[in-house]
């Protein structure tokens, strides 16, 4: 299923419980926030090995799916009711990441683009 | 491109850059957040009539779609390193809500499937 | 209680169960931001009108007090484990937005001060 | 100063800028998460190691401090819209949280109260 596809359903399901008058942008967003906030909530505890390991275990990687889900379904509701093709999105961004963090300057370091770009003049 | 190419462009991506030893599944979540929380702040003042005439201001709308490509990318990244299946993961989400949110009973209503079932029984 | 004493319960409270092995500021911050999902959960479908009437119903409102309790909990626990003088925090924050913000130029206008600035020099 | 005053410091800033129209209960929530994403978004590529660092680097601890201010701030400016007294809310939520995590079942332990009943029960 494409992404449009998978959109379609999330609206058909709307439409049918008329939830369309719930799904106004700023409200999607919340819930989307929402959501994200209760994948946080399965790894706060946890060590970065232990974050890797929590598949492992069948229920929590249950829970983790099904969290991961829910962001995915309300970003989808989103771009539908803004009418954001998502795809086209993380593309453009893919390529102007492309510029930002050049791989020479940025390999190895978690810093933001502005940051990179104020090393280099420094070192220049 | 299939939700699996996007995901292998922002691996390769991440590789070339050396940045897998940032991308626990602990990081990602966490990045996840903080990218929800940048939408969040794009409609916290916003009425919800303001919210869904955003897109009409090129410079907003321009925003909406870069922190919803941010979005859309760290759980790209997620599910890539925790090996989760997205596209399973909503449908077998959407099927369980079926089950869950019954037509008659959830329309127009936006309460959780627990209370719509207390009010079920209590009118039974 | 001041500020310093809640923090002091909470860091009793934590220290009698072996608790500061989680508590560091990454996971705390984290903590928080999961009650901050939380609480834009029992918000997200709300009319901002309905948000206002939300207290009137006591389930709800217990639910309210409920989750900014945790947020309030992890913000103290934070503010302790990076020892940062919350109160003096947010006193210095006010007094920059004083600056920030001149009344004059900010009322009536949900902006940021980068933006109000700019509207001030347009107009100059 | 106490919390109260605290809030009505914030109730006047916001007054005398004609803000209150913004700030809904529903606004204030999405502000908050907001400022716990910015807050996140500084922890997130960090070890658990450096997180415990960060304050070490001034330009990291001014912002820390300021993004745990905005926190603070949109808690406090939320408890006085809607009426509610913080303190009392978690001086609750202790008391409450001393009879779900007893020591000596929690100790050491990151789960939460139903996992650790759940426990007791099969123990038993």
């Amino acid at each position: 299923m494409s992404l449009h596809d998978l959109q379609q359903r999330l609206a058909d399901f709307a439409h049918r419980r008329d939830w369309e008058q719930f799904h106004t942008p700023k409200n999607l967003v919340m819930a989307l926030a929402g959501e994200a906030g209760e994948l946080v909530e399965l790894f706060q505890w946890l060590t970065a090995a232990q974050s890797s390991e929590l598949m492992s275990d069948p229920y929590r990687a249950e829970q983790v799916r099904d969290e991961m889900a829910d962001v995915f379904s309300y970003l989808l509701r989103l771009a539908d009711v803004l009418d954001v093709d998502l795809e086209a999105a993380l593309r453009a961004k893919i390529a102007r990441n492309e510029q930002r963090y050049p791989e020479e300057l940025a390999r190895g370091r978690a810093e933001k683009h502005n940051q990179l770009l104020e090393r280099k003049h420094q070192s220049e």
